[in-house]
């Protein structure tokens, strides 16, 4: 007879690789699927969502929940066993509170709305996708309402952002924001007072296959297993684990434009680093994946922005760019390109932003999720709310909605409360890399000679490896950088862009 | 209250989908997934396997399968509730003599020895394939005997044979392939003393992206739905469909040799044909498939050799191949074309065999498969025992075990009984081509002027749509074809070939 871990575990496992059966159809419809199978591709993400939530969600599970809860009291929380059934258990009781048939409905909607949005930012058609909108909103207000009482949720948004960010609460990323907003909008004027540095390298004309061989040979040199995973082009790139040793990361490739591709693809393998770090002992466990968007998001920051936009790392990026594409680089100093690459300038695409404005992008994004959530704004109102707010955070006029509210594909498929997971990833990303650079000074230069493997031991070490088992609050303390804070951040940036653009901005 | 057939159908809606997930899983395998994914698919194909496999044995669904029965009494057998009731209900009964453990582990120790094949074949070494060989037999004897007492199985094969071909049995297979052999061998030796073809234009050197670029065009000229397939390369190829609008179809390219890729895409491209001509109706159900092998492989040989292998057909590619390959095109004729896409020469790979010796190479097959089964080789002597029947059959010596025993994924993917659907396919093609053209005189002018949505219409008609609904037999018979017979087959072969290599072989 085997014990009830054993076969909570065997169950558990048996739900993870349907959810990464699910990955795969995701992944594949977002890179390979011929347009045409999008209906059916819809119905099959509903079934594997619905198969998952009622396997998952089994008297059983709690019984055998149960049972190791009572199993594991004498043992440290965070062991394998006891994180397992506190954190599974708490998985649980959320589950119970949403129907299956919601949850399916859920995903059904998403698939076929995302394809709808492919279409809509095409045509910079928002009435195309609208209806797709107003369908996911009323499913994530069904979704919420099934969270009335739970915990200390008090705002509707909270079940929303507990889903991408367990734990956190709508008013403590709020303040979290708004501090950063503190921080980023006299940096950013200051910044706007400056002569403005040239990044006219990195505007020309790149094929997509010459810029694709580039990124493969600069994923190559990252500290990724060999074989153990793949680059394809996508519309809204992304970055997911099918397996272990299985990462699939997407890049879009823009011919006129090269940080698109290039530090896009460098962000996304930051969050295949993570994937692949995490405890091989938690795989096929509810454990054995990242613990929040923001953790992840924190370590596709650290290596698109403090790795790949620093100057060590332009050094050495340098002679490739050169070889690859020799009429814009033959002309650019090392240094130049360190300039270009961390141009400072506000723009309508979040995705293209550079360092400083870019949680301005999340704010605004933020802002009108609380409105949507609070029933503030009319969806078919949330063009002109998104032009508003751009024009007020970024300087900028919005010249259609494929530039505007169509340019991500989050709300599309029926997600929000995972914007703002992307400004938390930044603060932590910021309180890691203080802590990093001092614990290993060799950093710059290692990085600069290509020698990764330091810092993916450390990051894995205080991070990856921990997987779900360890809160965001948790991995920051245990790693040594105290609680949660913008002011690693701020400090990083306003040091950066100080000696980049001269003066002392944001002081 | 839905009714029995609503509540039935909704299940096994859901047991599809688990199943199209898994075609992808498998599809992924073999075009996409980095290589040290392996075993996590393994486990992902095996759970999904399990899952199904115990969604669709439950108690619930036999209930169910009998209250539809019972309602369908006086439905005619082929209305799609009736099909149902009837064809699920055996399935039902199969499935539930095989335990979840073994349908798991046969689906995860054939994902694994298909990626120890890939190795295998490429270092031509048996030996590292043996025990994953020894593994897949243990495992379908196993399977096998589940079935004692079943149905009039009476052969140890018949359960496998079953699995592929429902209804047939072992002694029926075996009178076939008989009479087949008698037909065939002494046409191969009347050929074989007439001046041989030349196949030189073939035979050049065809880079794989041209190659690419012409079989894209070639299938986009085929009556396949826009938009609803991708042709991607492997090392085994096939196809499958992954839903709705969703065909996959793969290719193997041969830079020296241009008939690899050509015929062999033509070949997936028929699979894919019959795939997307099942009846909407049965979509999402277990009717929405085809029904055996041997019919689907009756759809690919046709758009292979009897479409592909036409002379209407090579006057259509010749200018197209000229364009692509100037080089091995400029100099010969579309006659040329022709006689070198017929050349009729005993050889070592099956999948590159032309259309008389092929079933030479599936009866050596078959004999072995029933040896195995039959315990009368060792599984150790695979090797001897394949060169020995090649050396029969084709009169070749096999110079390693990658050119012989190991040229195939069959029995590394633990499918046996398989193999024989491919010449009964080529029986059943050949029974459909007379019925076809007498029905449809303009057919060879149609093929010429790449008109071929009619000779599509009318297989959609007698086949494609019939999904499972209708065995082998009936649709020949509805078809107006008779009864199974090698007559139209050896008769196509004796004339084509007659008029090819003069005289008047095989009679």
């Amino acid at each position: 007879m085997p014990d009830s871990y054993t076969v909570l575990h065997e169950r558990l496992a048996e739900i993870h690789d349907l959810g990464r059966a699910g990955a795969l159809l995701a992944w594949d419809e977002r890179t390979k699927m011929p347009p045409r199978g999008a209906e059916a591709r819809a119905e099959q993400l509903a079934t594997l969502a619905a198969v998952r939530h009622r396997m998952f969600c089994a008297d059983e599970i709690g019984r055998l929940l149960d049972r190791v809860r009572a199993e594991t009291k004498g043992e440290p929380a965070d062991s394998d066993r006891a994180a397992l059934a506190t954190i599974v258990g708490r998985d649980w009781q959320k589950a119970r509170r949403v129907p299956e048939a919601l949850r399916a409905e859920m995903a059904r909607a998403s698939a076929i709305a995302e394809h709808a949005w492919i279409e809509a930012k095409r045509e910079s058609d928002f009435a195309a996708l609208l209806p797709h909108l107003q369908l996911n909103v009323e499913l994530l207000r069904r979704f919420a309402d099934c969270y009335q009482g739970f915990e200390d949720f008090s705002h509707p948004y909270d079940p929303l952002l507990d889903e991408f960010e367990p734990g956190m609460r709508t008013h403590q990323m709020r303040d979290l924001l708004a501090d950063l907003r503190e921080g980023l909008v006299p940096l950013v004027r200051e910044i706007s007072q400056r002569p403005q540095l040239d990044d006219s390298c990195l505007r020309g004309e790149f094929p997509t296959e010459a810029q694709r061989e580039l990124i493969l040979q600069l994923l190559a040199e990252l500290p990724l297993e060999q074989g153990a995973w793949r680059l394809d082009p996508t519309e809204h790139p992304f970055a997911t684990a099918i397996g272990q040793g299985d990462l699939r990361i997407t890049t879009r490739y823009d011919e006129d434009y090269l940080p698109t591709a290039l530090f896009g693809a460098l962000h996304e393998a930051g969050h295949a680093l993570y994937d692949a770090g995490v405890d091989p002992a938690l795989e096929r466990t509810p454990l054995g994946r990242p613990r929040s968007l923001g953790v992840h998001e924190s370590q596709s920051r650290l290596w698109e922005n403090w790795v790949g936009r620093s100057r060590p790392y332009a050094l050495r990026l340098h002679p490739r760019l050169r070889e690859a594409f020799p009429r814009s680089f033959d002309g650019a100093s090392p240094e130049d390109l360190y300039l270009a690459a961390n141009r400072v300038e506000p723009s309508l695409i979040r995705v293209e932003a550079d360092e400083v404005t870019y949680n301005l992008h999340i704010l605004l994004r933020f802002e009108l999720e609380l409105e949507i959530v609070e029933e503030k704004v009319e969806l078919s109102d949330l063009p002109e709310a998104w032009n508003a707010r751009t024009e007020r955070y970024l300087g900028l006029p919005v010249p259609d909605d494929a530039h505007g509210v169509l340019q991500d594909v989050h709300w599309a498929a029926g997600s929000i409360g995972y914007f703002p997971t992307y400004s938390l990833g930044n603060v932590i990303a910021g309180q890691l890399w203080e802590e990093v650079l001092s614990e290993l000074p060799e950093l710059p230069r290692q990085v600069g000679a290509g020698e990764l493997t330091p810092l993916r031991e450390w990051l894995r070490d205080r991070v990856h490896r921990h997987g779900r088992k360890l809160t965001p609050a948790e991995i920051l303390e245990r790693a040594g950088c105290g609680p949660l804070s913008v002011d690693p951040l701020l400090a990083h940036l306003r040091s950066k862009y100080g000696e980049l653009y001269g003066g002392d901005p944001g002081r």
